[in-house]
Parts: structure tokens; C-alpha cells; sequence
């Protein structure tokens, strides 16, 4: 078996385990076990525990990253390539739960390096989507009530809905990936599509 | 120096040790120089590390509750409702900001006996505002449209919402509670807003 794909499923294994168990109770020996091969190969293909979880968190959360901007075309209006993107995270949040338990969990179980490389991942994903609002606050009206500094606080605010609802969705296996976007459309959007035409809630 | 009075500067001084450095890097020197006290009279009041972790996650947990419960009138509108019960959140949490990061990031930190206690409070929130949205819901109209199953979810997104926006907040001396409210209240409110009257953002 070339050494790629060998390496590929100690890192399936890996993220199963830690994804379950946290950093700290983890065993390497049911990682290998999982994975079918011996520990001192998995130390030999990725050297420490450190350095396995570390790769773990890297390869989820370039492939959470990629699946939506993958799932967003752009020549599409501002609400549906959010619609689309949504759907994308909670299809590949629903599709590999073990993964997003480590993006979103566990890697804090780990202590501090580990954290900051999910905090790079996360303001990806922030930028990603207040690029998304700010263009669609252009698109409803030419001289946007919606400031930047607002721009960032929703964005923040639709992200760790979007977060939320994926730890739901895969505590409960009748939501759909489908349903948990649905859901986030009516929370976000329909807030999102007042906003975009000035209609705001005030402190009467 | 009565023992009450000399436990809570303990656990003052543990707080913000633990906001800051998270469960394993935290010392307990530390604490004891910032609580001005001899280490040993730490473990005297508190017997070990972890109970002291224990004791500072439940103190802030009742402590943001009681918070959120005191802040909100029952005889006000259901929007009301939910913009009182966000001021009273990002104004406690402002107020506290290792005490909301004891809670929202640095109990994983610590592993699973503490991440447990801070499930329990995120419910207990969770179950407040899934109330308040439930409510809402039949002040709006006889024969709700959102089914219970739709509120819990929507319940999940607000409260996932809020605490990303209290993270920005605390990391943005600039952003005041109050601006971090009035924000949630134009994305989350807007939108629920836009539910409660039957209009929905669909697939098309």
C-alpha cells in the first residue's frame, strides 16, 4: 500500500478517536488499532501524538473550508450563495461528525497551539461569509446603511449560529443536513433580508 | 477576614487565572499570589485544582444565569423580552470576560467533567429563550406555524449566535453591550420577526 494512503487512514483512524475521547485520552493504541497497522508505524508516518492531532485539525478544516466554497457558485444572488454555502457546511459537518467534533470541540482539549489553528480556520470562514453580506448589503441598495463594523458583528453572529445548529443537527439524527440549513435560511436570512432594505428593530 | 469573604477572593483570583490560561497551564502559585494568600490556604478552602476549576465554572454559570433571569420582565413583549435578556448577556459577559471565557472556552480545556457542567447551563439558557421563542410563536398567531421541533432549533442558533458575538465583543474593547445586543436583536429578531407572520425564505 503506498505510504499516502496508508498515512490517509491512520489520519481516519486518528480523527475517529480524538474526535471521541478528546487530545489527552486519546490512546495511540486504539488509533493503530483502528487504522489496522502497529503504534511504532503511526509514530514513524507522523512522528507524536502532537504532531497527529495537529495534522488531524489541518486536514479537517482545509476540508470543511474547501466543501463550501466548493458548494457556493458566484454567479448566483446573494441569498442563495448563502443558502448554498449553508448547506454545504451542514452536508459536510453531518458527513464527517468526528471531524467536526475535533475542528469544534476537541481541539481546545489539546491546549493552546492547537486552538489557534482552529481560530485561523474560523476567521476564514468569518471573512468568507461577511464578504457574502456586505456584498449582497451592495447589491439591495447603492449606498448601504449596513457599516462594516456591523457587517463583522453579523457575520460572527451567523457563524456561531451556523455552529450551534450543526452540534444539533448531529446530536440528532432525524435533523437533515437539508433541514439544518433550512433552519438557519429562516433564522439568518429572513433577519438578513430586513436588514438589507433598512427595516431594523429599535429599542422603541 | 470572615471565610466567606476569603473564598470568594479565591475564587476571584482563579478566575481570571483560569480565563487566561486555561485548566492545565494555570498555576496554582499564581492564584494564590493574586488572591493574596499562601497556597496551601488554597488547598485548605478548595482541596485541589480541579475542585477549584469546578467551583469557578459553577460560580460563573450561576452567576450568568441569574444574570439573564434578572434582567428580563415577564409582562413585556416577547421582542422585548429577548432584547432585555441579551443586554442583560453581553453586559454581564463584558463585565466578566474571564469568567465567560472560563465558560465558553477554557472549561474543554479541562476535559470532560467540566465540559459536562457547562452543557447544563447552555441548556438551561437554550431552554429559556426556546420559551421565549415559543411564546413569541403564540402571541404572533393561534396556530403556530413553527412546530416545537423549529423552535428548538432556532432556540440553538440564537444562543450559538449570542455567544459568538460576546467573544467578538470581549475581544473588541470598541463594542459596547449594548451595540452587541442591538446587533443580535437586527439579525436574530428581523428574522424571527419575519417567521412569526408566516414569510419564509424557500428553496425556489
Amino acid at each position: 500500500m503506498p505510504r499516502a494512503e496508508r498515512e490517509r487512514q491512520m489520519l481516519d483512524a486518528a480523527v475517529r478517536v480524538f474526535g471521541k475521547r478528546g487530545y489527552r485520552a486519546a490512546s495511540m493504541d486504539e488509533i493503530a488499532e483502528l487504522a489496522g497497522v502497529s503504534k511504532p508505524l503511526v509514530y514513524l508516518y507522523l512522528n507524536s501524538k502532537e504532531e497527529l492531532f495537529s495534522a488531524c485539525i489541518r486536514r479537517e478544516a482545509q476540508a470543511l473550508v474547501a466543501a463550501i466554497r466548493a458548494g457556493v457558485r458566484t454567479d448566483v444572488t446573494a441569498d442563495r450563495q448563502l443558502w448554498e454555502g449553508l448547506t454545504a457546511f451542514f452536508a459536510h459537518t453531518a458527513e464527517r461528525p468526528d471531524g467536526w467534533a475535533v475542528l469544534h470541540s476537541q481541539a481546545r482539549s489539546g491546549g493552546d497551539p492547537f486552538v489557534a489553528e482552529v481560530v485561523a480556520m474560523r476567521e476564514e470562514i468569518v471573512a468568507f461569509v461577511t464578504h457574502l453580506i456586505a456584498e449582497a448589503a451592495r447589491e439591495a441598495h447603492d449606498n448601504p446603511e449596513l457599516v462594516e463594523r456591523e457587517v463583522a458583528g453579523l457575520a460572527q453572529a451567523l457563524v456561531g449560529a451556523a455552529e450551534a445548529l450543526a452540534g444539533w443537527a448531529n446530536g440528532d439524527a432525524s435533523v437533515s443536513a437539508k433541514e439544518a440549513a433550512t433552519t438557519m435560511m429562516n433564522f439568518a436570512w429572513s433577519g438578513l433580508g430586513n436588514l438589507m432594505v433598512g427595516e431594523r428593530w429599535s429599542d422603541r
